[in-house]
């Protein structure tokens, strides 16, 4: 096991990376203030519920189990877990749990920084995605229909456990889809942890435990170091969203969850390491290797059809976005990122009008 | 004017108290970043929603009027403030303005609490339970169908602007009902400004303007000072309470807006003072004054007819029970509240089966 303590004074909270973690009751009962409401995507209850529940210990809980996907994620959805804890009784001397994937982690800490205006909660991320992203960083919260992500909060959880053995049941579209972000991690800020990457591709592919933990505690700590310097994201954290902007657009375009979210960052990445090329920041061989990573790991290294007037109206729309300006992170070589709105537009409209459509996401 | 700074670090800010305020450009202006959106409940519209919108000189803005009423602070009501917001390109770089009474702001607060994870608003208080109460301490939130307030954020605004020249157009009722927050804040923190209160009842009732800037700013001065050193309401800011668990009863007893809130906080906090005497606490003389001054007011000095049964459930429900036990903000004097849970019980429930009902509130 790995731990990592997320710096953040008065919020800091210990990350723990290991294998069979959801055994271990002295990780999770001690982060339990008063009773506990673990909630959990539906298709994770029958593997994992009982554990987490054991786990808990003499902590009196009760359990609520959520339809699967990211169309739950919705006011509505966070709205039947203020339901449930109020039904209970639950008061503000209440822990939530959340088990599972992203989704639940962002529903269940956007419902705990609001209920009776804030409860503790916990994070046991069941997905590589949840395990190298959602976990850390406070960021909570849910879609609109006009915008993804628009409604949230910053609330920070109290742990973290990644179990990697969650991993094993994994679909592979939904690890490769994570494997995304742990690439991203590499190209912003350690171009060491990349080349580690290059060497490490089929071990992770192959889900080796030692890996995976090595490559989530590294990714954690990157993204811990990151938020650390920047809790409230005024500055330097913006360089997480490498690849998002363009994402983003995709994720909107298509409709949630046609592209899974690790696919639309995997193609946004690239098309960020492609336009850091044409304006002279990546070279050759730097924009080479991007592409190759994805395309090793079986992510899509361009976008679908879709026009450059779309991309660049979805792009404006963007949380980054400032009075129409879109503001990008681009690659200043392998291992440095930089958060700039400064660069000439007819380049990015250029580079959305010449790209190949990927083959079929699915 | 009277300004006074509420000191919470970063996220202090100044409340200014004064006639004519809504005209004073040079205060609103300053305190909005980005565009604005004005959101202001329906019969306020028409009285004050131009004389604001003119107070943001050059600032690029929109309005967004609410139906009226304490039934529309629901997660729902929030949703259609998301909806303008998203439908209105507002960006991250936005700030809210909410132009009304408690419920106007709670719900405006609580939606830029959450809108793209957190974006300023400022507050223009035009009731006098607002402009003592809402308006400071950066409690925002809406409730929700088991509960009050069980839905929300601390949120702290950039700015507030109390004018008192919005209370003209107050209704009787709704004026009263500020009145018995007023009373409040001396109880718990202030025997002088209490005695005040006895000295100067007919100016206040008569909506004397200097007495009404003298009463409000004391009042604001009190709670930001209980607030600044307990923002998150981990201890002594709990006394900010007294006279709410007994009110909340009634409120959700009664149903939403049957009682006054404070009307309902006025019939609490003798029911609080009756039973600080019972304990000996507070001395006949005490206990006489606070029911003479709740009277005074025309403000119910008794609850309506509810059951111990009843009353004992809801308070057991209220967000500062622990473990089944009711916390209750209780007089040690005219002016020393605490916050304690070490009473007996059957002297609670004694008084609660004594109860003589009040006449009817409306």
């Amino acid at each position: 096991m790995i731990s990592y303590t997320v710096e953040l004074g008065r919020r800091s909270y210990p990350i723990h990376i290991g294998a069979g973690l959801l055994e271990r009751r002295d990780l999770l009962a001690p982060h339990i203030a008063g009773r506990a409401l673990v909630v959990c995507a539906e298709p994770l209850a029958e593997l994992y519920l009982a554990r987490a529940c054991a786990a808990l210990g003499d902590v009196e809980h009760r359990s609520l189990v959520l339809p699967d996907g990211e169309g739950v994620k919705t006011l509505d959805t966070v709205n039947t877990v203020f339901d449930c804890l109020l039904e209970h009784r639950f008061d503000r001397h209440s822990t939530l749990v959340a088990l599972g994937g992203g989704v639940v982690g962002d529903i269940t800490g956007f419902a705990a920084a609001c209920y009776q205006r804030g409860v503790p909660f916990v994070q046991i991320p069941t997905t590589l995605l949840a395990q190298v992203d959602s976990s850390v960083g406070g960021k909570t919260g849910v879609n609109h229909p006009l915008g993804k992500n628009m409604i949230g909060a910053f609330h920070q959880p109290a742990c973290v456990l990644a179990d990697v053995s969650t991993l094993e049941t994994l679909a592979p579209r939904e690890f490769r889809s994570g494997l995304a972000e742990v690439i991203k991690y590499g190209l912003i800020a350690d171009g060491e942890f990349f080349a580690w990457l290059e060497s490490n591709t089929d071990a992770l592919l192959a889900r080796d435990e030692q890996a995976l933990v090595y490559a989530i505690a590294r990714s954690c700590a990157i993204k811990a170091e990151i938020v650390a310097g920047d809790e409230r994201e005024q500055g330097r954290r913006a360089i997480l969203n490498y690849g998002h902007t363009f994402g983003h657009a995709i994720e909107t375009e298509t409709g949630y969850g046609t592209w899974a979210h690790g696919e639309a960052v995997a193609a946004g990445m690239c098309m960020a390491a492609a336009l850091s090329h044409r304006l002279g920041w990546l070279d050759e061989t730097g924009h080479a290797r991007v592409l190759d990573l994805v395309a090793r790991c079986d992510l899509p290294v361009a976008p679908p059809q879709i026009s450059a007037e779309r991309f660049l109206e979805h792009m404006s729309r963007d949380k980054k976005a400032r009075g129409g300006r879109i503001v990008l992170v681009l690659l200043r070589g392998i291992g440095a990122a930089s958060v700039t709105s400064d660069y000439p537009r007819a380049t990015l409209t250029d580079l959305l009008e010449q790209q190949q459509p990927a083959a079929s996401a699915s």
